[in-house]
């Protein structure tokens, strides 16, 4: 069972670690990082880095894991990351993403007309690459999952190892990673956060990692409609 | 904010990774990944390593996290670790540690009649180390903070976020992260997990990471008891 993950600069770390923490456990598993620039990979917060191989190293994966991350609408524009998503997924038993990984999912043209989700912020960009954008944890079309932002990963992650092995397996890891959250706030989604802490969030996103795709792919397009 | 994170092979991914995504938002916070063994750490799980600069590239961290991992019992043995541990504690705003990290706080003396937590499979051999194991997700001692296994650092890390910044940091970033768990099974603690279950990952973990230590403890000892 060969797990890739797509590795780019500034990736989330725990887009990345949260799914590689279960989904090292399925039978037989053999995950990869691979990366369109292989080598050290730096997260998207120092001084978090991975190493990876390129992209061909791994050419048929089973599993396909695309994480989010400040970095991602930079990979919009790597044709040979999006050719490669397009090839690998002929052939995978699941194309998955965490967060806005499901941009690249999109930009590679795998979502359109299917129910997708991804990080809140970036939501409703998913309509922009023709798919249907849904405030869920975890959203399954035909064999790709998609899921909300960054922690979601582990969620899916548990959920992917349940349909691949069984539930049994499922909920070894899940005893061994001892996940069973209790988080000290309760403030991890839009419908539970309050408006100051949104709108704290977002302004400062929108100064890290830029404003939401749909407003960019808006703004690009006038002056080419005009 | 000086945030020191100690590696050494076979740390566990996710138990870096979770506090990591939390913590590098402190307020001006500068994360270090510091080992005894300067270079490529590996995971317990491959191809998951990260660099780490020596133990004594940061003098004076203020928050100190040590994860857990397959590789914790071996560097019970490690000296120049323990003694960097103590050094470094007695100017630390908070010490912390995740899963069997707790095992390496125990081993530097450091929880000496202190409530402390770990990884449900460890969680007696903390009276090995004259500490008094609790089940609790996280568990405060002073200026020591201790959590459950592997996931449950998220959560502590959210908890010593509210503590060192503020309630207010803390839910922005749960809301960044997007934690709202919702973990598709309810396998992830001893009181929830199936007998089954149970049985089956105390006998992996058995296999895969050895006794627990109060069991190798008591073995050692008996000889020299005689």
């Amino acid at each position: 069972m060969q797990v890739s993950i797509v590795l780019y600069d500034g990736f989330t770390a725990l887009d990345v670690a949260g799914p590689f923490e279960v989904l090292h456990h399925l039978p037989d598993a053999q995950v990869s990082f691979v990366s369109s620039t292989p080598g050290m990979i730096q997260a998207d917060a120092a001084p978090f880095a991975l190493e990876a191989q390129d992209l061909d190293a791994v050419p048929d994966p089973q599993v396909l894991l695309v994480p989010g991350g400040n970095g991602t609408q930079a990979q919009l524009a790597d044709e040979r990351l999006l050719a490669w998503l397009r090839r690998v997924h002929e052939t995978t038993q699941w194309t998955t993403a965490v967060c806005t990984g499901s941009m690249l999912l999109g930009a590679a043209g795998l979502l359109e007309g299917r129910p997708a989700t991804t990080h809140w912020y970036e939501l409703p960009s998913l309509a922009v690459f023709g798919a249907e954008p849904r405030t869920a944890r975890i959203v399954e079309s035909g064999r790709i999952i998609t899921c909300a932002g960054v922690s979601a990963g582990v969620d899916m992650a548990l959920y992917l190892c349940g349909r691949i092995a069984g539930d049994a397996l499922a909920e070894c890891v899940q005893l061994g990673i001892e996940y069973d959250p209790e988080p000290p706030y309760d403030s991890g989604s839009l419908a539970k956060a309050s408006d100051d802490v949104e709108e704290l969030v977002r302004a400062v996103f929108r100064e890290s990692y830029g404003p939401p795709y749909a407003e960019v792919a808006a703004s690009l397009s006038q002056p080419r409609a005009r």
